[in-house]
């Protein structure tokens, strides 16, 4: 079954049952989405390239970055969801715009094309 | 197909024709997901509740935040990515979690348990 | 005595006496400041505008945004101190600017035009 | 003449003459703040310490940098005057709990009590 509509389906009935949903407007949402990133930014900030791949290899860092993540997803399937946005259309056509944007034979391996990319 | 599975091959595939993925380490990918969805909230930022409601249901608003909405998942899929993240069995790991939490008959309607979900 | 002078002096002798100044890049710091934001936004996501009133009049919610607040205050007069930004004379630049690209009698009173501000 | 309150009276007298005060509610000053952090998040996503410092010695990075840091500041600023909130006194209040939390003799060098400042 397709992934993002199967925890669509289960945060609107968690929502639903804990009658939550007043509380997720587009704006809420996204300020909780800012919060999670924020989360996620946090268990990073002060590691190293090296540390980093060491804690994600095993251990609690990769435990507590994959929560994180998760939160960020959950969030973010609920925000599209209350502002009536299809995800899934939408990641797939900024990828094709993408493509024409950054053609892979002049983009190759340019820090500069990349951060344009923004 | 699933959808998450989907998009990470695609990304998978155009960072590699780009040889852009010296740069995905995940520090730099999860300041990416900082830089997007501080873009989202940029969208929403002085738009009262019904402001937002009429400018997602039409218009310009619409698309830029499917825009940008689209930017954070895919910088996610690439962070879990380069994380060693299973995104998805994170998401319903932590959906089970706020079910045992978030017991539904006492939490229900109630902002101050919600806010502590946070 | 000057007020982010005093700040940036207190942090550097902090910073100094528990040797960490090498955990303080450009880069970490800013991820801090997106973490410490994420939590500000966190405190408020929630609530509507007059539950945000209502707490920030008294209780315990205006001390935890006090506390957020201050700390992205301390990291970004960090990071401007390792970016060696001078932060007072950027902002007064800019504000300097926006006189200019905002023309009051122009801009007064209007929502797109603020939007543009971004 | 202190640099905190100088800015807030020229961010005040900007936002009056606008008649942009009913725009600065604390929920949305703080989405702008988030959307300014993902600016300057984005300023440094790609780039690693190396080129991060080369960039900031010189050039148009330094530029944008100060930019973004003097944005995330002013929205700072007036968020804490929309909240009720002295900026000033609450990151002294701040540095206090941290000497007393992190005594330098016990925290000297160490990323796992850093990390733990969050």
């Amino acid at each position: 079954m397709d992934s993002i509509a199967e925890l669509r389906a289960r945060l609107r009935a968690f929502a639903r049952e804990r009658e939550w949903g007043r509380f997720h407007t587009p704006k809420n949402l996204a300020m909780a989405l800012g919060g999670e990133t924020g989360e996620l930014l946090a268990e990073l900030q002060w590691l190293d390239g090296e540390a980093v791949a060491e804690g994600l290899a095993h251990g609690p860092l990769r435990d507590r970055v994959a929560d994180e993540a998760a939160d960020v997803l959950l969030y973010l399937v609920q925000f599209a969801e209350a502002a009536g946005i299809d995800l899934v259309a939408a990641a797939h056509a900024k990828i094709d715009r993408n493509e024409s944007r950054y053609p892979a034979d002049l983009a190759r391996g340019s820090a500069a094309k990349h951060t344009e990319l923004g």
